[in-house]
């Protein structure tokens, strides 16, 4: 019997098994049991196992990820940062067990993390409060970029008009990495998220199909989003679509550049800094920890 | 904040939290934690939490379970495979503490626990290769008793013809507490269960609803069924439309009095004994064990 420690945790409703796996340089499970512990009745059930791996030269640690699928994401904005703050209560547990020794003090915070990623260096920032402030990158806003068929390639796709399902929809599109299409609308609650969601995603303006966020502009600092994630339909996060949803609006001149987004799962605090990066501030939040005995999970 | 030591069983995909409960007559949680402890993303994620509760005068333990949307059922019949299974997980642990002390030392099997339930007496063998067998009453075969309007109150549902989704269908029905309606298919990957189910569930000829559950007749001692759950819709393993399937094959000659039954979860063995009464042995499989912050859980 094979037996995993891990923790649980959640930021904003998408969830990730968080494993210490710092004796060992190749995670600790295989792609097909990540799936079985994934499982929702079979297993533990999460979107991901995430494993803290050894540092590297010049990064406190090395972040690995398996979503439900077996597949291997790059990176997740969600899972970073219940990835910092697993790490931070690891350190706090072993500054308890070794008390006195000033190397393991608790860190004062703020404190920013280094992390090794498929993605490259991420630095993850863990602030007083426990919230976790990451730096999503820079947004691509070409036609290009995102890809669409919108604009003429190398102009910004704002405010164009799209034919969904039989209505007209002023959209713009904005990259993180992967694509999204952003439609303000009055009530986001009114916006028909299965019957339309499908019909965004595979349009043909959108050769490799599209992430789509419906947003309600409450006030210039608040904004409300419903998400229909390609491949996943409506989530209750997306932290890409967040990031872009809030580029959108800055350019339609309908938020300030620091914003409050209302997601199905919580609240995320949105920054596009004077550098052109993408700032996202949100929580992840522990639920349990527990042993599993990995082969008795899955189907 | 309020830890709370659980582990995580499941009955062919349907998992409950099982809570040591023997220091307390209440439930160490309450029906809304409950909800939040069940919620899949904010939660531990379960179909529902049994509490193991003190001894009664005439029985072994006591069992309470909360539903994930915070209701009480009366019983379960997977949920008291995994109890059983829990609370001899429990014994052959406090066994090995005090060993040397005749009083504990761990069960012969198979040993019969009688465990007080909403719903009477349950009696759940425990057999020496794990699985849990369970006593799930005698049928009720009158339309009054199902009820339906296919036959005469005072007579059996046997091969009645069925108007669905414009196809006729040969139905029988029969009660195992709630209601059950069973259709003998060729091939049961073929039935359109989402376009069917909800049309039989809602048929006008079932005052209270029903179950609904397509059964194909493998070999005379092994059937495969899918199901369709009243409220529910298809789940992964429904323990009393299993034993409602096997008196309506038998009533129909279409098998053995002890039979396997292949649900989409994995397999049950039932019998309809000469008593009249329809036992259930399955599985209960220990996925994992854990502690959880009970305020942190849901949303």
């Amino acid at each position: 019997m094979t037996t995993l420690s891990f923790s649980k945790y959640h930021g904003l409703g998408n969830d990730f098994i968080l494993v210490d796996n710092r004796t060992s340089r190749e995670p600790l499970v295989t792609p097909a049991q990540a799936v079985a512990l994934c499982d929702r009745n079979f297993g533990i059930g999460a979107d991901g196992v995430i494993f803290v791996l050894p540092a590297t030269a010049d990064t406190d640690y090395t972040m690995r990820i398996y979503n439900s699928d077996g597949s291997e994401p790059e990176m997740c904005g969600n899972g970073i940062r219940c990835l910092a703050k697993f790490i931070a209560d690891l350190e706090a547990k072993e500054s308890q067990i070794i008390e006195g020794q000033t190397e393991n003090q608790p860190r004062s915070l703020p404190h920013t993390y280094s992390i090794h990623t498929l993605a490259g260096t991420i630095r993850p920032e863990l602030r007083p409060d426990g919230q976790v402030k990451v730096d999503m990158g820079e947004p691509g806003l070409l036609a290009q970029e995102i890809p669409t068929t919108l604009a003429p390639d190398n102009e910004k796709v704002i405010d164009k008009t799209l034919e969904v399902a039989g209505r007209s929809w002023q959209v713009s599109c904005v990259s993180m990495g992967n694509p999204h299409c952003i439609t303000f609308v009055e009530d986001v609650e009114a916006v028909p998220l299965h019957e339309v969601g499908p019909k965004f995603e595979n349009h043909e303006a959108f050769p490799a199909r599209i992430n789509t966020e419906f947003v309600e502009v409450v006030r210039p600092d608040y904004l409300k989003m419903k998400v229909w994630e390609r491949g996943a339909g409506p989530t209750l996060a997306c932290g890409t679509g967040t990031c872009a949803l809030v580029v959108a609006a800055v350019l339609n001149q309908k938020c300030d550049r620091q914003v409050t987004v209302e997601l199905p799962g919580g609240n995320l605090e949105i920054e596009w800094a004077s550098s052109n990066r993408v700032y996202m501030t949100g929580p992840a939040t522990l639920v349990f920890s527990g042993d599993v005995n990995v082969e008795a999970a899955g189907r």
